[in-house]
């Protein structure tokens, strides 16, 4: 398929990068300031080159892009909150023009869902959002094969930044701040860390989940939202002593209630993943409980997850 | 879609039962010895009933069923192999009659994956297997998504039985042949668990999945299979003091080479699963290690697989 990149992130980069491996092309491509379109295939290389020289992808912007002949938009710009723009309306844009749309960006499907449904309703566009729920794990795919309807709960390990500082605290004995500035220092942990450490980015991600086992109606608002660092090393000593951890858990529960929370776990829970990895765990009727892990985060993690749903979209006319 | 449903034990039973929970119809049904047609929709519950009263579905038989009007075969008669008939001619006519095929029997794909894929190379229909490997574990749904050439390597708890057993001798320090017994009470092993214990079931996934990853090739014979009935109690007693254990691992490794043996593992190895679980294990190109466990086997859990694969084909014309 053509693809237009929106976003030149680490997973707008990677997405762009990786296209041609799953043989597709892509055609535009947009930072945050500038674009740069091609009929015959952008050179990814050149172009990213050009960005890390002078500061930009190319003499157009983003309107270009959104205006190119594309099968498909990858919207991998930065998740906002509550009206979630400009992501929404570049996914409005492509919709209005029939064209798919894949999703990085948590925003449209976190905080809009009912509005992106409607012009879902209204488009011969598709729209999937795999790579907006813990990376390359394939956990909306996996609800689809099961069935929505058929997926009774769903909790995890949603954030991987708190699950470092997390396991770090415990494994060394360490105080949350203490840890944090090592996560900063690895790059785990940005500079300001609100949005993992305050369950932010799990909730969203809750969010995103209970939109799709319910059918819509959720945002960010929707979700009760406890992070970490109110949480003392000395708890997660007492804890070990006891055999047990503390890990941020996101879920929607059997009555439909979204929240993220530290949550007390036996250490060998499957839950208690280590480190930076992610996992969700899904309560099916007919087949039990799943579990899925792996990395949730990482460009080309990512990039697995939008090419993926890319290759699940229906070819175009 | 309409379904046809070969085979009516725990996995046709519960396929034909559920099947009207995902919209579909069951308008054919057999089992070893009968049949029933029924293009109206075939009554499941009064099938059932009349097989365990009577010891037959209906009064006609497997080829009526062949010849009946439905839209995707669902082949879950036993597990044969070599020729793998007469599981392999059922798929067959199927795919002459441009159906499409969902399979639960392992034959077919482990055995003959060359001969299968020439039959679909000249029919209409499609043919999908997800309940082969795994039970209720999106393993090959997994695999696809990441792209069959961009998974290096998959390994995996492949078999319940066995696994059961490992974790039993290990937690209560009994033999083999104690826990065998056991499992055997408990119905989690057969009478004859030569299959389970000699890791052949594990070898006919790791056959299907190095298939899928190989585009072909693979059979039975060309996997390297040790079972666990020799490892004696004391060798799990060693394992702990060390805390580690042993679990039947199956593999496809990078170079392509198959497998099934014992393994000594870390016990708080993701790969050690307890009890009847089953895990999955991708190495990826782009995307580092995925990990999916859940249920390995059981009908309705088998089942959940079989018709997530139904949904996944084309809408017939």
């Amino acid at each position: 398929m053509k693809l237009a990149v929106l976003g030149a992130g680490a997973v707008g980069r990677s997405v762009a990068e990786l296209a041609a491996d799953y043989d597709h092309e892509v055609v535009a491509l947009a930072d945050s300031s500038s674009g740069v379109v091609d009929a015959g295939g952008v050179d990814v290389d050149a172009v990213f080159e050009r960005k890390d020289d002078e500061g930009v992808v190319g003499d157009g912007d983003v309107d270009d892009v959104l205006a190119a002949d594309y099968d498909c938009l990858v919207e991998a710009t930065p998740t906002t909150l509550d009206d979630a723009q400009p992501g929404f309306g570049h996914v409005e844009a492509a919709l209005e023009r029939d064209r798919h749309v894949v999703l990085a960006n948590k925003g449209p499907v976190a905080e809009r869902y009912d509005d992106l449904r409607d012009r879902v309703a209204a488009s011969a566009g598709e729209v999937r959002f795999e790579a907006t729920v813990a990376g390359a794990i394939p956990a909306i795919a996996t609800i689809e094969g099961v069935g929505a309807d058929r997926v009774t709960a769903a909790r995890g390990v949603l954030n991987g930044t708190a699950n470092f500082i997390l396991t770090r605290m415990a494994a060394e004995g360490l105080n949350y701040e203490h840890v944090l500035a090592e996560a900063q220092d690895l790059g785990v942990a940005e500079a300001d860390p609100t949005f993992d450490v305050e369950g932010i980015d799990a909730a969203l991600k809750c969010a995103i989940v209970a939109n799709v086992l319910h059918d819509g109606g959720y945002s960010l608002d929707d979700v009760d939202v406890r992070g970490i660092t109110a949480i003392p090393g000395s708890a997660l000593e007492l804890a070990a002593e006891d055999s047990r951890t503390v890990r941020l858990i996101g879920e929607v529960d059997e009555d439909g209630d979204a929240r993220v929370a530290p949550r007390l776990l036996p250490e060998n829970d499957t839950l208690a993943v280590t480190g930076t990895q992610n996992l969700v765990q899904l309560e099916t009727t007919h087949a039990g409980r799943l579990n899925l892990s792996g990395r949730g985060a990482g460009g080309p993690e990512t990039a697995t997850a939008v090419l993926a749903d890319v290759d699940r979209l229906a070819d175009p006319e």
